[in-house]
């Protein structure tokens, strides 16, 4: 893929991000990544979705320097590489305040997994990470973000949990390119809200059970998915 | 009625559960069944709403064959033949992850009948099925599922009461064909809004009379029926 | 002013509940008053707004016989009726099934008078009445339901509390017009919403004081109004 | 500045309040200031916004006096007139009663900082007033809400507060012109809304810890601001 398809791929899923509610003010990005070329191109910072065109999205390399675009990448930038560093195979990366999945992210609580649409998208309950602690925060932040992340995952498979609160901040989402990451903050929003309204119905609910969660999951993810129109060939493995 | 005129039925009924907003992603389905040559139409599974054709609607008979269409019929399917089935007299289901129905679902709680609006369409609580045995999850899912639903409404008349929700899951809703299926879903989701709220306001609600549940189901349902520019002329039976 | 400008006047605030996403379903509906020839313009029953004509307005006269029109007047005439013949110098009625106004209805509960937004359209506490009675119910419901609205109002000036929640059902309001009270209604909507979030983020507030009640009322209402562009002539006399 | 340019930036960001569906009913007014002139550029009282236009916008003095224009100024202008006169580099001033923060002013409690939205825009938690002194109503109440604002901010410093919610009322905003303080009007709805939620999740929240709160703020408001593609050069220096 050239590196103009590809940031016009994460114009394109920004504008989608935008397009969808998701985003409070200029909060919100979405990144995609040349595996080859190891050039991750991300929004500027600060810029309006409004005015965004393609030709704003910048290119940098995994140690964030800028390799092309006359503005600046976006302030959470060393977060987004830090998972393309760590997430072997993950291919975009978007990141949102959006109010449900923010509420329970300052709330410091993991989605519990209530039901089955949550089932469809995410492998168990969404994990929350811990809070970041005094020294990160006066460190490199957004790297350390992105390392607090990357420890809250030491127990699960990133390709069947693509997504992620950060305690008192928002979510990550990550999938094949931006546009899945995209797919799955949507997602994880809807899920979040739902999930927030069940437990002020029934404030003593707990996850579903493994075989409800394997079924949806795997329905749709899983070796013999029979959900939608094509085969998708790989197989969850749960560390937990 | 033509087979043509089904599919077209179909698709419109599908598009306008798209336009009601009560569909997160490609979650949600309408069908509609032609009772004489026991043939079901059904939206294609995982097919985003906005390129959703007619020509795309699958025609499956009651053991689940496809007759006709390109495509894998939806991943619920068998949960709708299931309903078909057992429901002899009718013509469409809508199956939806609403936000506030699926909330309800998740709490694994009956919506309570708490006003007028809930009683103009649904002539007492919308039960809520148990959740679903381990066996059943593992054995044949959605037909299954079908089955929980139609056990539920063992001592519940589906006349009077064309809607459930299945625990950890979301509302299914059936009536005389694909579009009053929708119809039907679409007030459940308000509905279950406002009881929510209800409850918030005053935790210690209950059913609202029986009375004033029969004054307003009967009004719009009853012999005498007089809401509306038609007469309506069956009597609900209510088993329990 | 002539009965078809009163036709065209209740059209056009039926047209602007539905407008204002105030309307579930087919439920809602606004009326108006010709005081010199005791004749009251209606919503006909169960037609769906998009397909609402002005020549669909249905005349009833003060007993409730259709005088001019095609279709059936609202199953809600009588409520309306009931209003008018109590409530001597108001011109137009609404009543919908809105989310938030409902939720308190179903509640059983007035409506707190929790601040200024509140203060600016309502004097006090907008009131619940009691649960109907069953011999109401079972005798003339939609009668007995403006008798009940009446009977609440005994203690209450209806001018300066335009708006009243029927307890397990939803609100009517009303006003010099069928727009004054469509807009009392949606007003009444946004208040609601706000009571509710606030009592969850503090479950024991109480009505303001009285001299703010006043001063928001009165800036608007009173005598010496100051408020928008015209003086208001007239001086709440609260009965409480 | 202008005179003229000054009226046309009010009226829109008066229309830009309005579309951001911040409005109820004609609640919610911008200004702004020509500080060498010191005149004032105010909303109309009671202006339906869809008919507001740039040349009803009035001017004012800075003791009240209309200067220019044909209809009164908001209700609210003294209220403007006393933040502009206590803070005296702002240029502009925004209030609404918009839902969110609407409910914290009824509920009397401050927002309390949950999360690096929030801390993104407001150093520290959002503060509300103590409800207004029964004197203050009777003497000059929208001079003495301002009188009362400006008490709250005797110990918080306004550079890096931008808003207040006033209590059983709503929130001001303000900033370096009118269309600022609609932008951290919007904010702090979106804030006030997750703050709800949130609290919903988890009842025993606190304010974020001192040193995240300071990073969020800093890199977008401080010294050696990194966020977004400016510079900006003043510091905070927070009094509490």
């Amino acid at each position: 893929m050239s590196l103009l398809k590809l940031k016009k791929e994460v114009h394109k899923a920004n504008i989608r991000l935008y397009q969808s509610g998701l985003v409070t003010s200029t909060f919100g990005n979405a990144s995609g990544i040349d595996r080859e070329r190891s050039l991750v191109a991300i929004k500027p910072s600060g810029v309006p979705y409004k005015k965004l065109m393609p030709g704003d999205i910048v290119l940098v390399d995994l140690d964030g320097n800028k390799i092309e675009g006359n503005l600046n990448p976006s302030s959470d930038t060393k977060t987004h590489l830090e998972l393309y560093k760590a997430f072997a195979d993950i291919g975009g990366v978007a990141h949102t305040h959006s109010t449900y999945a923010t509420a329970w992210a300052q709330a410091v609580k993991a989605i519990p997994c209530l039901g089955t649409t949550h089932a469809d998208f995410f492998y168990g309950e969404i994990p929350c990470t811990g809070i970041i602690e005094d020294s990160c925060i006066l460190k490199d932040y957004e790297f350390e973000t992105g390392r607090l992340i990357v420890d809250t995952f030491r127990s699960i498979d990133y390709h069947y949990m693509k997504a992620v609160l950060v305690a008192c901040h928002g979510p990550f989402s990550w999938g094949d390119n931006a546009e899945e990451a995209v797919k799955i903050s949507i997602a994880l929003e809807e899920i979040a809200k739902t999930a927030l309204y069940s437990i002020i119905i029934n404030p003593s609910l707990k996850n579903i059970k493994k075989n409800l969660l394997d079924k949806h999951y795997l329905r749709k993810h899983g070796k013999g998915a029979y959900y939608g129109q094509k085969k998708i060939s790989y197989y969850p493995r749960h560390k937990n």
